[in-house]
């Protein structure tokens, strides 16, 4: 593996860059950026109401022109696509797996990921952003006296690794991405667990030593990704949020 | 583990169980029943058109009253859910995986995956019994001398393993799933290679070790599929498929 | 008219052969397959709300490849078809026609009718075995005494007639049907009344000589109908259901 | 029967009552009134293209404030209604029974069928007064000397029948049409024979005898209103169209 | 300037047309023709609940045959086209613009606007018959005894200019339209106010001078559109509404 | 009048911030920042196909939380609204002013105006970077030897103008805004003529000097902007584009 397989591409996280929501980040990773916000609203979907329990949810999408070729906007083509509603489903799943809901309270923090420049690894680079600026809203909702205790009970970041051209690659740019024979998403805590691993053969069927090999560079790149998510937060070593 | 927790509820796999298409089977894993038919076309999505390559794609739906509350259909509603996209875009792939498109030749073969009943792991069981219908499809076009080599490379099933009140389960009814602390699903070739790993913590967080753990049961579920499939196919032990 | 012409195809209804819904049937018309399924909402339509009165509604669906060729899924489309909405409208009269909305009581009872097999005669199967779900969920209200008597007043079948080659054909397939000059589709009660006449002239108008022979065909064939729905729900000759 | 119960309410049509359309027709049946208009389109869909078969459809629509209370636009809710869908099926079949389409070329002609006020019987005055507009489009492809034979073999009209507090009523208006226990609705030829018979139960049953005197009274009220269309498109007594 | 391009097309206005509205106006300005009616609902849209504030509304639509080339139905289509939208947004807030909300109370008015045939300048004659349709409604209200005052406090009408071949005109009709460098709709109340300026450059920018002139000559125009809604309604001169 | 009611808000434009379009602009007047992209697209609609000439178009969004309430998404409610809809075409007609489609040849400009934030005045902002983006997409097609001549005739921006408390204001912010009596939008042309001119009374008709003043007031806006567009693009006083 040469050395720069192994390493992240590199990662830059702004908070609090918009002016409206009540928290936000911006996440360069390589050349792909995002704009995360989160958005507090004082009501539950239906399922929870009159349960005292509070819901995380995500909502994802391209610039059109993010990407090479320009791509037809969502909202023009009238819906959504499987892609995009995968995404989104995984990023509030993944951001749930850190909140305790209960200590939330019946509202909702929506959090919003608008990529503007794709190169690969938006979806990780949504999950990183999107607790960050998730992290930042709790802590409005703490300051506001809203929430006494703030509801983030561990980080939460992402990360993708692949096998191109035979060789393990961490944190794929677009055009290592689509050349890889297996892609492979994790989405991990602070504390080294797991909250998802979707590994996916494009081209062939991958053994368990190469899921291993894969596992091991993830966390190697998710320990990087966990300190720079604690740097912008000032959030000390060995706290968990 | 108690002995059942470790074992694959029951499996009965039926080919040839429509009319119509090309090729099809009908699978019941436990309570969970799915009808899935292989319809061969003759023409290729755009992208491929001029290519020589073929396409393989799935469609996948519940009946309405195939669980235990009755579910909205999703024609009625104009629109297929998040979680019916995720779905058939993942046995989409995972048969894909064990296609050779190339010769396949500029044609698509869609399988229809519709859930008569469903009492968990439906998502899985499609992809089982797709494979099976899929592969009866190509021998179809073999024997129709459509084709000269039978496409399918090697055999692919699934299977769900969780972590349920502390303890991994293999092949969760719904009853087990919806108490899940985590949720893998495991997409396996014959020959023991790995096509889509997806493993979610819909509770807590899981460990390596967890991970390690759940993979190795749903290995062992897996062998018992790929035999159930052979059997089925009259395909010999230790031909891929 | 040749004997085949003025006879049913063969004939075969189930009960209770799904595991969730409170009234299910499979009907058999020749090839055709139709699963029923009649599930009740403790609710009704909002135009019915405090009138202490409930509703019967349908809903009709094809499997992709019930037919010849593979029909695009309604819910990929995003809509359904005219020809759906009139069959799911006709189906809902149908089965209203024979119930008492006021000893319903206050709750909806959706049949869903899925097409496995189409051989012609959908809509007709549809009517004739939605009716024996619909009578088996009424059984299972009385069995679980939230209703003291039961709300089918009356049965109701349904078959269809045509001319096929200037001839009178009774229950047509779809090969028949296909080359029907006029097409009738008729519902009548266990007593002999009628609940819709809904005849076609596909090709070529048709006379009122014609018409009668038609519906007196079809009677003979309802007779049959209503035996078999009859004898499968186990109710005597001379009751009305 | 009263005397106004078996005949028509005043009967009125106006042709050429649009300037854009290649044929159009202002029906008012009673307080009913229509806009008709037909417009040739020198294409036909994919599945006649090559055939040199032409095609008639039919489009309808009813102005939101045409009835009592006003109905929501159906383009404003983004879909038509299955009445709707039902009703422009209805209009097209009956419309190509009376239509030579092979005489007619590649080329459609869409009419549509545009309610001003809705006072019941708006699909029956609809393929009246649409058969009138689409004679007089006919008229206009011959006098274009795109057409050297008119391709209307006959006429066609159509009526609704009812039986209304025990006693059978023709062309109901909408007061009796909701208090009807049968609707009837025939579509007949200038030489009487029917094209659609379309009855419904929406109360109770009816026998075979109430069948017949509605099927009789409806052929009365049909006389009277091929008499209106052959005088208002001057055609001889005789003549078929 | 010739003497034509300075005048208005021929101005009919009808009033109460139609049967079921509470207002309702028919308008012809050349050979452009729209139905107006205006539908009184005692409900608000939800921001204006418990404001004691009315609402007013538009929706506009053509019938797919009112132009030289059939369009397609919106209904059909399952949307609005960008070019409706705008039009009944402009035409509500044009309304809204005279009318006294809080005198109105909590109820609203739908003002329907259909064009039955259409030569240019369908938004403008929108506005001017839909006026005169809402003005029937309030006289209604206030008949039915519902308001005890009109809550109209001012007419509102609307005409187009144009610069056609480098000269202004007045009241375009579609040929001109479609030849014009600039289109300007000018909206303006009874005391000659403006509403609404919208001046569009299809074709070529227009100076500071024209845009006068055009204003000027809309004006004139707009005086007599008054006067012509004066007459209809009864309205004495000098008296506002 | 105060000072700060006639000056602009601070205005800031910056180009090529995007990696992948062919010209890009990011655009703040005060606290509204938009991004904006042009991206060249080597077909054209079906109604300029063989006709040599070009097209220039726009779509335009708002990010979710862009707003100080989340708006929902687009993409998610399956529709844009009628107000991007009409802000689109708007800007979509302002850009298409300037350029020279047919030196432009038969390739399409897609402009996209996504608004990061939002204070008032998106849609003039819109217009103008917008029009940045697509002159810098210009300069690439030139620089790459696709066009000989650049085809934007001359610059374009826009400005809000409105009454607010009796007062007129130039370029409102949105507390302005949504207190104004009257705003009024105008779209000028580099050398001082208008592309369109659109006032709207929101809340009481405006007198024609009113409209003088506001009109007035504008050009001394448009005058700055032009500016800034001058000076960003490196085009000298005097020069047209």
């Amino acid at each position: 593996m040469n050395p720069k397989a192994g390493a992240l591409r590199p990662l830059a996280i702004e908070i609090d860059v918009m002016r409206n929501p009540e928290g936000s980040a911006r996440i360069a990773m390589g050349e792909t950026v995002v704009l995360c916000s989160a958005s507090v609203d004082e009501k539950v979907p239906p399922f929870l109401k009159g349960t005292g329990k509070g819901w995380v949810t995500a909502e994802y999408s391209m610039l059109p022109r993010s990407t090479n070729d320009r791509m037809a906007r969502e909202a023009a083509r009238g819906k959504q696509s499987g892609r995009t509603m995968e995404i989104q489903r995984l990023i509030g799943r993944a951001l749930r797996a850190v909140v305790d809901l209960d200590s939330l309270g019946e509202r909702t923090v929506i959090v919003d990921c608008d990529v503007l420049e794709a190169d690969g690894g938006t979806r990780t680079a949504s999950i990183t952003g999107g607790a960050v600026a998730l992290h930042r809203a709790f802590t409005w909702l703490v300051e506001q006296e809203k929430l006494r205790f703030h509801p983030m009970r561990d980080l939460v970041g992402a990360v993708s690794v692949g096998i191109v051209g035979g060789a393990p690659v961490l944190d794929l740019c677009y055009a290592e991405d689509s050349r890889a024979q297996v892609d492979l998403n994790v989405v991990m805590t602070g504390d080294g667990r797991f909250v998802e691993v979707q590994g996916t053969a494009e081209e062939s069927p991958f053994t368990p030593a190469e899921l291993e090999t894969m596992l091991g560079l993830a966390r190697t790149g998710l320990a990087d990704i966990h300190q720079a998510q604690r740097r912008v937060l000032g959030i000390a070593e060995g706290r968990p949020a």
